[in-house]
């Protein structure tokens, strides 16, 4: 498609049936209006792709506001400002906020955050810096609190949250072991983010290389996945294990959700399942900065990123990051 | 069956298959020797039946150790010193203990607690003042910590537990509403025990009346039953519910688990679902007596037994206190 410099955007063509493909959403022009009182024009810049907009993408959720259909995209982005009309920010700032896949928008100055390119790359503010790793760091240090020496594992490992996971609980003094399918997966865990071992779910022996690689049990695990993963995860924990639920991207393209773990573990090893969201520690948004930076700085902490290349692929993009095709933090640059 | 006055005891005679009977048990002489250095000689008194019995009966179990085939039933029991080896307790001394379904035990003195039947009277000491109880407190104050005006679900509501549960929840400010199985148990929850609201779970519209139970929602689910009933509960918590595991019941006779709730709303709603065990607080045990005969005296706190008479009993209240038959807390006196 070939356009001029009128913007466009992604709406939501149809609900997805399962797995979403890129034919439920059209790229479409729109009018974007003059900033009033408080808002900003911004021109968008880098659009973060992530798991949890997919429930959301069902007609009925209790999981924030479902999109509606023939709806904008909302997500995580990163743009600069153009027009100004707010005392918070000036042209020319980097802001990182929900700004939608489309190529502009119009948005209240303080629904927006400003982020400095000249602390990292702007990519990194998605990546090292955004919000799936500030989940894995407020998971870990609010809820699953790893002692040292203890087993943290992490589903999705390979995955935006998951390689952060793992890498802060090494911080953290803790044995990280992730899981992932496929073996080059596996590779990149272990070999590039640096955990004590990661499983292929999609192995045969699944399960006894799970035992092998947590000789001690799990103290900690940090679910991105659910299901089959889930339970087998489940069934090593010990006691006083914590079991936090972030996400559960193997149901998220089903009509009927699967049962849960049998509960009966829960008193034998007074384990606690917690499920959680990173908004709600926000406050703690400044702290992680600095100490992810420090962590960087110090060789402890990477992220890489996948980066699709203009709006038209923001959709393929998406069904691709669902599927676990690719490595690392997904996102589009315009 | 007559007998002399050489101890007796009951044993394990077969795994039960299912839901316990009478025959799994049998009733037989055994000898007891005479203290050792620190040791006393106990005459058993009054038997507590405790649902948590029930899957040690199985041959594998992950909580607790498994009862012997053939070996005596571990129980809390209250009993009088006839014989002592040891400073801490002296003969004629009232006691609380795992002293077994049998008419007399030697027993290390420091494996048990004094109770003053100048206090209350002993068998309030194993219902009003005892673990069923303390599991209540502790579950609450530690765990579910209900904020005034918030709802708390309790399911057995009428069993030894769940009537503690509602009446502490009540004095903490909470709106208690209890689940319990027909009319009449229900009719006892609310005017005997003064819970806000209870709801027969095998009524035909169990949801509509739950949802009638609770308009505001559930914040605390102090969870007994398990199985369909949990489902209902967990599908009506709020926003930073807690669920507290503290038993199964409907599950403990059954050879395959049944799976558990689907974890998706512990994101959603950003849930806590805890098992625990009250032995971790047990240095809470004299503030929750003190609290316990306070509210008593105020008349706000207040617990009924169910009493069987002799040891050959033992075997057939264990089964109906399983199948739920009786009110309050099931205890044998011997």
């Amino acid at each position: 498609m070939t356009r001029g410099s009128s913007p466009f955007r992604v709406v939501l063509a149809k609900r997805p049936d399962g797995a979403p493909k890129a034919s439920d959403f059209a790229v479409e022009p729109f009018d974007v209006q003059e900033p009033g009182e408080g808002e900003v024009a911004v021109k968008v810049m880098y659009l973060s792709l992530d798991p949890a907009l997919r429930p959301r993408m069902n007609a009925v959720t209790d999981y924030s506001e479902p999109v509606p259909l023939g709806g904008p995209i909302p997500s995580p982005a990163i743009g600069v400002v153009t027009r100004s009309r707010s005392s918070l920010l000036a042209e020319g700032d980097h802001v990182f906020g929900f700004l939608g896949w489309q190529t502009e928008t119009v948005i209240a100055a303080d629904q927006l955050r400003k982020v400095d390119p000249a602390r990292a790359p702007l990519p990194k503010w998605m990546s090292l810096l955004g919000l799936s790793s500030f989940t894995a760091y407020v998971g870990l240090k609010e809820l699953g609190k790893p002692n040292p020496g203890e087993t943290v594992v992490v589903s999705a490992a390979s995955g935006a949250t998951g390689a952060a996971v793992g890498q802060i609980a090494r911080i953290m003094g803790a044995r990280a072991v992730g899981i992932a399918g496929g073996e080059r997966k596996c590779r990149f865990v272990t070999e590039e983010l640096g955990f004590d071992a990661c499983v292929d779910y999609k192995g045969p022996d699944f399960r006894r290389q799970l035992a092998e690689a947590t000789p001690n049990g799990i103290d900690v695990d940090f679910e991105n996945v659910g299901g089959d993963v889930l339970q087998a995860v489940f069934d090593r924990m010990n006691l006083y294990g914590r079991v936090l639920i972030c996400g559960l991207v193997a149901q998220y393209s089903t009509s009927t959700p699967p049962p849960g773990p049998n509960l009966w573990p829960t008193v034998q090893k007074a384990l606690r399942i917690e499920g959680f969201r990173a908004s709600r520690y926000f406050d703690q948004l400044p702290a992680f900065i600095d100490d992810a930076l420090a962590w960087a700085a110090e060789g402890r902490f990477r992220h890489v990123e996948h980066i699709a290349h203009g709006l038209d692929a923001a959709p393929q993009a998406f069904v691709d990051m669902l599927a676990g095709v690719h490595l690392g933090k997904a996102m589009v640059e315009l």
